[in-house]
């Protein structure tokens, strides 16, 4: 587990228009919009305390960092190379951030003596138990899940304070499990669908659950990546609220 | 329960520019859009059986006969009133089908002995456990529910054939329930949003399952209702593609 990368072997990536760096693995999970989306979507406000289940080299919770000043920042990661990364991210952004290593299924103390004010994750995309194994190690393990989906949910709302919020960001097609496990333990479900292009099936989804919320569930209007119905070649034809969230790190609502 | 309507408390509606006519009580639940757009999304095609439980007075049923010729229509409806309008209209509109008065928790041999290619469902909008009754007995039967929304979905999964699919409308607020529910019995499950303006959020939901489906779940890009963000005063907004289904009797494809 202990996979240490050459410098020849890292990228410095930049996010948000270049207003974050991030160093990571040429060859292994590499953050693409899908964290950057997770944190625009979190509505954090300063002061509030934040902590990332699974935070990689740490692009999502250094995306809202940045976005957002005066947040307590924490990430949890299981592999201590990429929680290695996100010490060395947050350093290089000049952003406080406290990395834990450790596994979300027997979380370290200094974990389980605090809730906050939110918990975001972007748990492994595909059931290990249904699909191929990815050759590289770290990306392996950032991709396919040992940990049920469920019990991403269930530790992130016990680590979530009363009327916090949890955001999840998962492909559209694992919905109904998603929605099932948020449902045991959260209230005031919201889902917002993220559209490749106008008309097609969604590719990815946004849910969020308060801790102790009752209101009914919302299922929001999706909001399209792309504009039109095909790639137009080399150009990049993000809607211009697409755009606005990657490049200028604006915050992506869910009512729009 | 068996109530009788005086004909001057019966009104005929127009469905479908015209094409279809129906008799409804002018108090009471009277069929508004949502069945209409149901009976548009259905895939049936001539020679397909359809069985919608809880017809009321047949908008769906009859809009899916007028649609697509050569159905097999078969209705199951609790209320004797409700079940005697719907053979009126059937003959009104010169579409056969056949009009069973059942209750779905205890239904009909007639029903039990068949399976069908297709089953629809517009179940009740609100539990009666939370909501207020309706003035009119025969509106607070056919809006809230003695019947749990799980045992429609089990009732409907029973009734269609392999391969066969279920399509039922809801209130969107109600989709992890339903989606719970349709996971439970049916596979490749697909959801469409009715959202009534432009980023608004879902009014209804559209589901569909199809027994021993085995594909991921889908979730289509929200189908907007009303063109622009306010009604403008007296004049309909549909959209184009609203339109085409409520007044031309078009499909409404989950992928547009």
């Amino acid at each position: 587990m202990a996979e240490v990368w050459p410098e020849d072997q890292l990228s410095a990536d930049r996010f948000l228009g270049g207003k974050l760096q991030l160093i990571q693995p040429k060859s292994g999970y590499r953050a693409g919009i899908d964290p950057v989306l997770l944190a625009a979507s979190v509505p954090a406000a300063s002061g509030d305390t934040v902590l990332d289940l699974g935070c990689g080299a740490g692009a999502a919770l250094l995306c809202l960092g940045r976005r957002v000043p005066g947040l307590s920042l924490t990430g949890l990661e299981l592999q201590p190379s990429y929680a290695d990364l996100a010490r060395r991210n947050a350093a290089l952004n000049q952003l406080g951030a406290e990395i834990v290593n450790g596994d979300l299924q027997q979380m370290p103390a200094c974990i389980t003596q605090r809730q906050f004010s939110h918990v975001i994750a972007n748990p492994p995309y595909f059931d290990r138990c249904t699909g191929t194994r990815a050759q590289d190690a770290g990306r392996e393990a950032a991709l396919g899940e040992d940990t049920p989906l469920a019990d991403w949910i269930a530790s992130a709302a016990k680590r979530v304070a009363p009327k916090g919020t949890v955001t999840v960001i998962q492909r559209a097609e694992r919905m109904p499990a998603l929605l099932s496990a948020m449902a045991s333990h959260l209230g005031s479900l919201e889902a917002l669908p993220l559209i490749p292009r106008p008309g097609r099936t969604a590719r990815l989804i946004l849910l969020r659950g308060r801790k102790g919320g009752r209101a009914d569930f919302k299922l929001h209007h999706g909001w399209v990546l792309h504009e039109g119905n095909s790639h137009p070649g080399d150009r990049e034809n993000y809607t211009n609220a697409t755009a606005c969230v990657l490049r200028d790190g604006a915050a992506l609502q869910f009512s729009q």
